[in-house]
């Protein structure tokens, strides 16, 4: 009989809390997930949110209600002080359905392609664009028919990784393409690009995103593709020698326009200069309800001040809950909050983000100091009977990424099973009916969990 | 800056695998997850299945489908031989739709209430019954209650806990008056009852599942009633004292009639005569697809198998996958299974079943003697990558039970994330689309990796 063994520990090389002050914050978590799932209003907010407001793209009027919406929720909550803060924000918007189709000497029918422009990129103008298709695996692959791409569509056909077993690492391989792609084959004298989307879905819908265009080369146009639709534009390549595609994208990038973080406060009982933020973005894509990007993030981070205003709990520092703008295509919102943070000399606690969809907690990424992770990690046994077990993996949110790299302060993010993200990530199935009200409480709990521990122990 | 002390995990007491063994198992399992989340058939078996041939209830022609389909399955994973086990399992059938209304003086209108009959109940006869509803929160309420039963129909309207983290922890505590309220009420002259559906879910649907008679008492018809029903049948308990329900069943409980487990082996390179068992069960309710409950459960366990073959892992003991007869309204199958093994003194190392839902695994649960669970337990290095962490629930199957009770073999059960499970057991709601794939496959992996090292280690 053999037995594996297991990492000892550390345990003894820092000075420990006591047994009484494990047991009583074992107790106030008790008392948060029983307050989360017994009165939380997490899942009606999103309810009223996405299917009363909907898709709320930075610039759009949806977001100006959404702000309304977020201030009068904020308040509804219990905060002390609730208030818009400005800033200028990108006005993208996607004009006309975009349309594309292959078109072949053969004359057999084919259906239509199902395509989305990326956010931020230019409209191909009324004609459209119709030229032969370059399909490249990888920016290698680009690079090595590099000859071949003038004149061209160039459709990259990267697949999204089936074994990574967190799906974000997946979609940190395949982004690029969505990000890049464009410039990346603009360069080389490309017409327009298509990219496959980022997703392991079993479905067609096509998954948008944010691109950006290196100001070095002509500006091109961008969409993106379902995998159905890539799979048979990949597979009809192969034989069809004659075909071409046809697109049209009706985007344009307007003026920059005003836009609000929506920021509430829980004014601290001991240390009120001191700040802990918790938050999500209030815009979506704008074709989705935006239910888990970031609807979610949005209702848990206001649950976290209801949850600690219904229990009497006050936090030592004061809470900020920030409801940031613009997110998806340009994080305007949290560098407007993250600037002022560092104009105004404020003290930063810690800043916590949830913004990887409203599944199950399974734990938290993060960035901070060592001596701070290991005090975090020793929280473990108290979130495990919750189900949050993985506080080991590095990262933080895009939004208080801001913030950690102005100030320094500790980043965190809640850490959703992340299995059925990219299913409906950026996608018009990101809907209200896709969010399960337990696990977006059980979101919920973890960070009030968290919060409660790091203004007391950080 | 204080400290949280962190168990010192047991780790010098036992012998202990060499690293390279331990580097060894882990290069496998990885090798058994890509495998699965690159070329499983998993989730098209359980299309297949839920699909084309949907509701299969012990006794329906459709049961008699799946099993045909099930010896396919296993034939085509690469099983060394497939063969069926005959058991006789119970023949109940729903007949035509229930119906049940309240009837009231007050004349307004009132939509008909959702219910399903509970699965092994009488009918009411053609006529129906008609009679005062009287509701009670728990078997304590109806005792105190006692001597207003008769002539009524009880409501049983317990509600689902919501702030137990395990969901199947709720179940447990609500179970009961599903399986015995019948009886419990029937004692004091209650002519039918009417059970609060065992679930979380914010919709309406009703949730089936066994009860049984205890033959003490007159067999009274029992049904499940929707969430959102048993709130408007409350409700308008409390202000119309007049009202009355009107319950009619049409199911009845037919002669046992011939079903069968569908076994497949994969033959031990070392020990042929030792057996671990995985297995999920064939049979569902026949109001849904039985996608989760426990399509799910029999696709991963064929995957075991053919992820084995297709990587040419050669297991030291022979490998049994058991598509289980009739679990839902009789366990006949497993008990049958149990039998056979126990009558011909097979040994048998361990039993694993999936049957929680195809949801992301996150654990196991088990019975064994203590030293074979240390053992397990310090394997979990090894399964944390792939995010399964709980291995300390106690538990098992229900199939895998009965051979445990026959044959003290230890037994395991897959922990899946249980958040929605109780959104769709047993009832309509429990379809193919609900299924995630990946979700499903990460399950698949989860047991194959755990027999991998049983084989092993055990």
């Amino acid at each position: 009989m053999r037995k594996y063994l297991l990492p000892i520990m550390f345990a003894c090389a820092l000075p420990v809390t006591t047994m009484a002050q494990q047991q009583s914050d074992s107790l106030v978590l008790r008392q948060l997930a029983d307050e989360v799932l017994t009165h939380s209003t997490a899942y009606e907010n999103l309810r009223v949110l996405t299917k009363t407001i909907g898709a709320r793209l930075a610039g759009s009027p949806q977001m100006v209600k959404a702000e309304k919406w977020g201030f009068e929720a904020l308040k509804a909550a219990g905060a002390d002080t609730v208030y818009y803060q400005e800033c200028m924000v990108p006005h993208w918007v996607r004009g006309a359905k975009e349309e594309a189709r292959i078109i072949s000497r053969l004359r057999d029918f084919v259906p239509p392609l199902n395509v989305l422009a990326l956010g931020n990129s230019v409209g191909s103008g009324p004609k459209g664009i119709t030229a032969p298709v370059l399909e490249v695996a990888s920016f290698e692959d680009l690079e090595a028919k590099k000859d071949q791409v003038k004149g061209k569509i160039v459709f990259y056909n990267y697949h999204f990784a089936p074994t990574h077993i967190k799906t974000f690492h997946s979609y940190r391989d395949a982004y690029i393409y969505r990000s890049h792609g464009a410039s990346r084959a603009a360069k080389y004298g490309a017409l327009a690009v298509i990219v496959r989307s980022m997703s392991h879905g079993a479905n067609n819908f096509p998954h948008t995103g944010a691109m950006a265009y290196d100001s070095a080369f002509p500006k091109i146009p961008a969409v993106a593709i379902g995998l159905q639709d890539a799979d048979r534009l990949s597979k009809r390549l192969e034989t069809d020698k004659s075909m071409q595609v046809f697109l049209r994208t009706n985007c344009q990038m307007l003026q920059d326009t005003i836009g609000h973080n929506v920021v509430a406060e829980l004014r601290g009982s001991k240390y009120q200069d001191q700040f802990i933020t918790v938050g999500g973005h209030l815009d979506s894509w704008d074709v989705c309800e935006g239910a888990h990007d970031d609807g979610a993030g949005c209702v848990q981070s206001i649950e976290v001040l209801r949850a600690f205003k219904a229990r009497g709990i006050k936090p030592l520092r004061t809470l900020r809950v920030v409801l940031f703008a613009n997110e998806e295509n340009g994080t305007r919102g949290a560098r407007k909050y993250a600037a002022l943070a560092k104009a105004r000399g404020e003290k930063h606690i810690m800043a916590l983000e949830s913004d990887a969809g409203g599944f199950t907690p399974r734990g938290f990424s993060s960035t901070m100091p060592a001596d701070k992770h290991a005090i975090m990690v020793s929280w473990k046994p108290l979130f495990l009977p919750y189900g949050l077990y993985d506080f080991e993996e590095e990262g933080g949110g895009t939004d208080v990424g801001m913030l950690h790299a102005a100030t320094g302060a500790p980043m965190v993010e809640l850490s959703p099973d992340s299995q059925r993200y990219f299913d409906i990530h950026h996608a018009a199935s990101d809907v209200f009916e896709a969010v399960n009200k337990r696990e977006l409480e059980l979101g919920a709990f973890g960070m009030a969990g968290l919060i409660y521990m790091a203004d007391l122990y950080f």
